[in-house]
């Protein structure tokens, strides 16, 4: 961060690469074994003496590593700007914030965009399924670069939620607390059910061509922005839907006509070109995959899965959220629970649906802010 | 029905057509006009000399004239069989049970894959958009070749539920009685939200090549199966989803592909697929438009809409079902209600979601039965 001093607005920020020496093997979960892990990292605030001040932020979906500040010659902040920075909740005068690109996404860490160091092309469908638990084995080969042995908090709302339940199970002695936000500890049926019919229609359109666009002058726009758009009425709730949209038209009487005649109609379409414009095709097949494979629990009681967590918790599930309920957190929070582990839980009011985790920043920062500052009184490392 | 005799389960059944006669007119809600307009229907039991026990079934998005019995080599009856025949719900010992294919639709009635008689080449996208409103005044034309002045009583699930409730507002002297079923008086932006995206992996489709496909070597499909599995994913509950699917796969392991490894993954791709089959996906975009459009309400207050009912109510609704809620079908009894309408509402508890209306036989049988039978004892022409 050139230009920013402690105690400033973030202002110009920059993503950061770390390489995977050659010599270390990155072995998937599935088996496989990826060449040239590359991960892209942004880090705000400053890592104290004792490497004990270090927040690792998981994104979502269609986040990256770019989680504040501003990039050079770009007016919007990353995508949790609101949250993190000085006197925001994750404080940056306070804490080393980390977030990173995920494995398997589209933003600089390596995945099925990245070049193939053997064949020296795209990797395309030929990159490895990757699951979430290779996410977070990838961001703890570069939370040991950076030389931290234990991280303060892991915190991540819907995918980003997983990875920091993921790292609880993972690294339990080497987290000291973990904020999951609006996400479960496995996927439904479905939640499985709408990406599969996302990923049906990205595979389904004929620019895909077996995931090999890279060097074509064809890109799956249409299938990519479907599924963004059926994503999208998963984020929002049924409420916040009728409320934003309702059956306002976008002219004054019907058309009859085939084009974006309501209002949420011409909404959905453009985000799902906006996001066609930012985003990656094959890594949407690859990171909706990793999130239906997760699955904590598996064929044990999540109590179980649970026995070796020391680290606090901060449980957020949000009243509207239909896509990661606030059942399931309450799920997460019995289990941890039955452990002895500190749990706090809180359900924010909300009609905005799964979207909250984005937007109810003054309930998060008020929330976050306290249990960071709790957890950090009571380190004992 | 050629080989059906009264008490007689029903065997054999034959779709059969009428055509609008050329000197008449069909005005369109958007102020087109239809020309040659034909309607494919089938019909169950027998009229009565007075001509006061017929029933109209209107059937829903995917549905068609083919409610009951068999046509002559299909091993499947139609769909919904289970309750139109003797002594079933519909009894057709008693009624005179009819069933059109709707205005727009792809089996029989004019729609989009019918000739235009002008350019005797296929519809196609210069067919025009069609309403509810006009499906239900499509359906009068019919009634009145038939030569029945009052209906006993219309009735339909979803799409056909709206059509019965446009039937009693459109048509409030011709009709004795109402069974709207698990449907709403107007969509909303979350309903228009998901047929939205449905269209728009129809359009999506490099196949559809703006509607001119009939003569074509390809077909849509991609996008039409696409369109269907979001369909489907609405019309069974989170539960019964879980219950049936959960996380079960198809084989042993995960095989880390992008295959449908799941069993849920593997249903819907059947379904999208077997849908795909059988629908044209022009249908599709016109039928999910007619919903779309549909709102009885406009700027008007519910009660006032009605104020012009005679008929007596059954309205059904299921507690699981979260496109078509029963908090909306309360609405409508409320209004009824105000109205001083005679109404009866029954919220049968289901799992199933939407999909119950198509699954819940005993206990649709049971309020329908009972309904109908007492409808017909007030009856006083």
């Amino acid at each position: 961060m050139p230009e920013n001093k402690k105690g400033q607005e973030l202002r110009i920020v920059e993503t950061k690469y770390f390489n995977l020496p050659e010599s270390e093997k990155f072995c998937l979960e599935s088996g496989a074994i990826l060449n040239g892990l590359k991960i892209a990292y942004e880090t705000y605030g400053e890592l104290n003496g004792e490497k004990n001040n270090a927040v690792l932020i998981c994104h979502a979906l269609s986040g990256d590593a770019h989680a504040a500040g501003y990039h050079e010659h770009e007016k919007k902040p990353g995508w949790w700007h609101e949250m993190i920075g000085p006197g925001k909740a994750f404080d940056t005068n306070k804490y080393f914030v980390i977030c990173s690109n995920v494995l398997g996404g589209c933003k600089g860490t390596s995945g099925p965009n990245s070049i193939n160091p053997v064949t020296e092309r795209h990797y395309g469908l030929s990159f490895p399924i990757v699951s979430i638990k290779d996410m977070v084995d990838a961001q703890k080969r570069l939370i040991d670069f950076l030389g931290i042995k234990k991280l303060l908090s892991v915190c991540g709302g819907s995918m980003g939620g997983m990875q920091a339940l993921q790292w609880a199970v993972s690294y339990p002695k080497n987290i000291v607390s973990c904020i999951p936000i609006a996400t479960s500890y496995k996927h439904s049926a479905q939640q499985i059910a709408f990406d599969e019919v996302g990923r049906q229609a990205i595979m389904g359109d004929s620019a895909w061509q077996g995931g090999n666009y890279y060097q074509a002058k064809q890109y799956p726009s249409a299938g990519l922005a479907v599924a963004r758009m059926i994503g999208h009425i998963t984020y929002m709730s049924d409420k916040s839907m009728e409320d934003k949209f309702g059956r306002a038209l976008k002219k004054k009487e019907l058309g009859y006509e085939f084009t974006a005649e309501f209002e949420i109609e011409g909404y959905l379409r453009y985000r799902g070109d906006s996001f066609v414009k930012r985003f990656d095709a094959n890594s949407y097949l690859y990171l909706t995959k990793a999130m239906d494979y997760f699955d904590l629990q598996k064929n044990e009681k999540l109590q179980a899965v649970f026995r070796d967590i020391k680290s606090r918790f901060l449980v957020i599930a949000f009243s509207s959220d239909w896509l990661y309920t606030s059942a399931k957190s309450k799920e997460i929070v019995k289990a941890l629970k039955m452990n002895g582990v500190d749990v706090t839980y809180c359900e924010i009011s909300s009609d905005y649906g799964h979207d909250a985790f984005l937007l109810k920043f003054p309930e998060e920062t008020k929330l976050i802010k306290y249990f960071l500052s709790s957890t950090q009184k009571k380190l004992k490392f």
